[in-house]
């Protein structure tokens, strides 16, 4: 016997662009949105019975009409109002969940000053929300962030590992250390302000990546996720994950020249994972 | 008190050509591998002790390695070859777990004859296999496929779904149906003609998407999943994602001209998504 | 004095796909669209007068309304038609350009069958078409393909370069050679059977690469490009670009290990890049 | 009569990562470098007779060969160094062209202060700078941005324009204007401070762009070109290149709800695509 053991649908890479006009100018924010259902849908996989299926394409547009009801000043709220939205015309619907992603946005600096309507694209990092929840149930929050990309110059080292038959990678007590941070952090309420948690928790864990004195991502990595716990109460657990984005030092003594740490060369791949899931103890 | 729950780490994106020389022409074959160790590993983030870290860089040699030494005649021997060569010099390991992606290519066809030794890259499809064990535990073995992109011109429509407030999909018999096919099984086996089984798992998912008289996406993947448990004995599993990129009639109607399913304008998002897992039921 | 020297202005990646429904299946085409136009366009530049400008919103629509009533068996002749369309009712248009990118579709093949309205994305391989016309002009047509990757495993070498301080390579009579082809044609005549003339200019591209006993990657261009020259009269010239995709042998001898040509790293970058235009002598 | 017209060859995406240490702090520059050398290499294509080619290799050994002995404080700089580099080593070489591409790091802000040796990647800005020479002539310095994209809030319409049967745009006086900026500036000197001259081009189209009153993408292009001229006297041309990059209004209306400029989607296909060339009249 042959069965459906489970099964999700939604709409992926939903674009929106919300434009905030204020007296002093406007506020700009650009997020893609997913939205995954789970529910009562065997009929439509096993005899395609639609009569329970809201059309992915009426998610679209709930994504839009919620956007432009909606006054939350976060993505967590907003996810948090679209879910409660769907969950609540649909009780064919089990579960929902919600992924934010935003898009760096900055306001473009003219003569030293910020122009009220103008803005430039920043980098690709991209600030994540996730929220779910059952039916009458409580709503579970994730929030992270992705590719932001970080480099130390300076104190970070690699020394003291296994050197077996197939190692060839030298020691070295001083490297270039890149890495494009993954994180998601789990919070423990449903209310908060999750936009200044947001930026505690980012700037706790640049500062512990600048000042580390490294002796390998892992450590770096744990340290990070430790500073991000002890920073804000409302998390308990985060997830990091730290590909080790490597640059190669160039060897020019072939050609009669010193390299000393100054002339590398990027490499996409390989790269270094790392990953850690860090918590507070129950 | 905060402490380290949870940690793995590794080497991704080692990528690997490998030709084959015979009497008749070159076999040839391009893989990206990934490998993650977990064990114990704490005393590195703890304390930056590297003593127990295997480098990223040494599994990046052990992969062309073991490679050069392998006879396997498919990734999934490859890849168990490979964790057994890390398992057993490194006690510290509690698991190993290596995936491999491997790139289509296809042997020139020139003046209506197979080229022995050229060669051209096929589609953007990758074929995967993803395999774990634990010291002394058995293999777990998964494999699949993934970036497959199949079209669907007749024989697909989607009618009978929810209308609501916020519904303003029109209703179709006859519409494009394009998916970007993402697989995987898992074996109940570890030792199978792997080659053998992903083209017969391969084909008859293919073949069940062209003849299938498709009310949904969801009745269609269904349907696949049933096929591919039904046709290969040594699975008992499969995940099945199936974006739905939507091509878009053009209206012409507003230029006096009639669009009898026609002229579609294909968009990359948003994108419907249907995921189900399909399984034998024990 | 400062002023406007030269513009231009039209609609970019408008995407099209066109099925035609026969008694025996559907063919399926998907083109990316580029249309630019040159004319007299200074008031706009210079005043915001927008009297002459077609917005480009009516170009895409107008890449649709001719792709639908166009009878074309071929890009060329659609992108003339194209022209002629916007060029007959913009006199405030000097010239115009229109560029086809084609996408590779297959038809599935099912128990060894073509299946009529089945079909699957082929490989990254691009055919290209761009026509221009001035008002009252003639026609210039050029036609290629872009990202068509091959490999040669045999029958490739690279020896008695110049050796100096800088160099590090190693000369061998034995490498693997890929790239990434890259080429445009350029037609004599306004009139014929396009397709069937790509097909025989990428074929014998093809089989003079295959065949070809390569001392450099510019010897192998140059006979490709000439023998597109010898089989093709309509044509006459060829731009070829072919970026040197290396693929590096792996030192296995650290561990102990011969490589006899068998263990390669692909590398995306950097790449060598080999260019030439080969003509008919006028 | 089949001959080779012209032909040039080099090195492609030769990535480089530049750390200089100092008393305060690190700085870190990352280039991506092509070569291009032209010259009497018809031997090659013709005979595969590889005397007078240089490795595409060798030509990376020596992007970073001069890097490190360069102390150029810009791109501009460096290029001219490696171009003399090259042509006094090879007089087979005719002429080199060497074009540079700076990625965008920003030192990180930690606790309000800039930290000597931590980094952050920004926007997927690229700076540019292109230079070429023949044996014996003069340097022919460009330089220029891509990527820049930047986005109006406000002072932008588009009305007036050509209204015919496949007009479907509506005329607006308040719409988004959204673009991904190219621009390429050509120097009318050997010697300056490049680095400046950029930073006051940069700005000054940003300040343009930002409080233009903008009747179309065209006029804002030219006033931003115009504008670049007359802040800088050592360019005597521009070309800029300024896809438009639509954010539709979302229609709400359907759903009871008014959207005044608020909900837009971005989207990334079609692009209208508005170019020229801006210079000072000789």
């Amino acid at each position: 016997m042959i069965e459906l053991a489970e099964n999700r649908y939604g709409k992926s890479r939903v674009r929106l662009m919300k434009v905030q006009h204020g007296p002093d100018g406007n506020e700009l924010r650009e997020w893609m949105v997913q939205v995954l259902l789970t529910g009562d849908f065997a009929s439509a996989h096993y005899e395609g019975d639609n009569s329970k299926i809201l059309p992915t394409d009426t998610m679209k547009n709930t994504v839009y009409y919620v956007a432009r009801r909606s006054s939350a000043n976060s993505m967590e709220e907003y996810a948090m109002e679209l879910i409660d939205f769907l969950l609540e015309r649909n009780p064919q619907v089990s579960s929902a969940r919600v992924r934010v992603e935003a898009a760096m946005w900055k306001r473009l600096t003219i003569a030293g000053k910020s122009h009220p309507t103008s803005f430039m694209r920043g980098s690709n990092e991209v600030q994540t929300a996730t929220v779910s929840r059952h039916q009458k149930g409580r709503f579970e929050l994730s929030s992270g962030l992705e590719n932001l990309v970080i480099m130390k110059t300076a104190d970070s080292g690699f020394e003291g590992y296994i050197n077996d038959q197939l190692t060839t990678l030298k020691e070295t007590s001083d490297r270039l250390f890149c890495t494009e941070l993954e994180a998601e952090w789990r919070y423990t309420t449903e209310a908060a302000d999750f936009n200044a948690l947001r930026s505690t928790i980012r700037e706790t864990m640049l500062a512990t990546f600048a000042d580390h004195k490294s002796k390998s991502v892992q450590e770096t990595e744990y340290a990070m996720g430790r500073a991000a716990l002890e920073s804000v109460d409302l998390i308990d657990q985060i997830d990091l994950a730290m590909p080790n984005k490597h640059c190669l030092l160039v060897d020019l003594s072939r050609f009669g020249e010193e390299n000393p740490n100054e002339i590398f060369v990027p490499t996409d791949e390989p790269a270094g994972q790392i990953e850690a899931r860090v918590r507070r103890r129950a």
